[in-house]
């Protein structure tokens, strides 16, 4: 079937916003947290999460308009860190549960059922049940004119992941880690490996790790 | 294992760029494609494409400096449109293949084995072989002063896709369309639900579907 701008414009909103939601593909699952200057932690579940840059390297995500209160984004801005923490099979339940709209003095670490572990590196709390987690540092903000939406940048100060599933070209299998994907607004699954393919070059057939 | 900034700079260079590319979680696997102003077909995989927006529809993606030539960017730039193709688990390599440096006068389409495809609302091409197909107009770009990538942001101006798989509540099940998803810089994995779980409220135990 074919819609047209005006089509998806027309749609009912939730219908939109779930269709909408599903067109980019896959998305990175992950839950973000933060500290509020007077020590309040806070996690938060974000599917935006995208690789920026490997020297130096850097992540990012895109944050919805400040228009309303979000604490992520206060509380990266008053402690200038964050964490990235991949959620895994195990604890899709508790991460998806972060998005609930919990006070501000509410940890969705304690609400949710998640642990915050420390680092001597940085004040920001890590996820003790992710097995893949990166520390980072707010390095740059631009808005998106078009809707108010904020992509964050942060460079990475430390990371902490199992040695095992590291491969001697420095490939993470964040499949072995348990690591899923998300996709729509609400939608988790796990991946299979189909193939690693190598360094593509003009006139050479697509070849298989 | 913990690494800090300072390991991660240190490492080998390709070791980072593998090791760095897989920390942000599986990516969306996408095929964009554009047009010259000539008229010369352009297509490229990108694992960057995020949701920006439901209402107006749009999607982003970024993109690596433009210090070097880079097609896609410019094309964009001359015709103000682009497409976003999802790729799915049988034109994987193919796809892949597109990451190959050829020159500005040779298209993907014909090099890589996928077929250009064309309606009457848009002048640039859709992958044929793709089974969810966006059609965007660009709205916005913002560079990443951290290191020169530039976040791009389209409108959807068009959305062709399977009827059969669209929910009652407008959630698209991709994985039923073949999509697949990215890991690293070269690894594509197929997809297995675990469940689509129910609008978070704070006191409410997560619900399946």
């Amino acid at each position: 079937m074919k819609l047209t701008k005006e089509n998806i414009e027309s749609l009912d909103k939730l219908y939109r916003t779930n269709l909408v939601n599903s067109l980019s593909g896959f998305k990175s699952a992950n839950l973000i947290g933060t500290v509020s200057k007077e020590g309040k932690t806070n996690l938060a579940i974000f599917s935006s999460v995208i690789h920026v840059g490997a020297n130096p390297p850097a992540l990012g995500f895109l944050m919805r308009p400040v228009s309303v209160e979000r604490h992520t984004y206060t509380n990266i801005k008053e402690t200038n860190h964050f964490t990235i923490n991949h959620i895994n099979k195990e604890m899709f339940k508790q991460a998806h549960q972060t998005s609930a709209r919990y006070d501000k003095d509410v940890s969705e670490f304690d609400a949710c059922g998640l642990t915050p572990e420390f680092t001597k590196t940085l004040q920001v709390p890590y996820v003790k049940e992710s097995k893949i987690k990166i520390g980072l540092r707010f390095v740059e903000e631009q808005e998106i004119k078009f809707n108010g939406t904020i992509f964050i940048v942060g460079e990475i100060v430390e990371l902490i992941l199992p040695e095992e599933i590291i491969s001697k070209d420095g490939y993470v299998d964040i499949e072995k880690a348990g690591t899923i994907a998300i996709s729509g607004l609400d939608s988790y699954h796990v991946t299979k490996l189909i193939a690693r393919l190598a360094y593509a070059k003009p006139g050479v057939e697509p070849k298989e790790f």
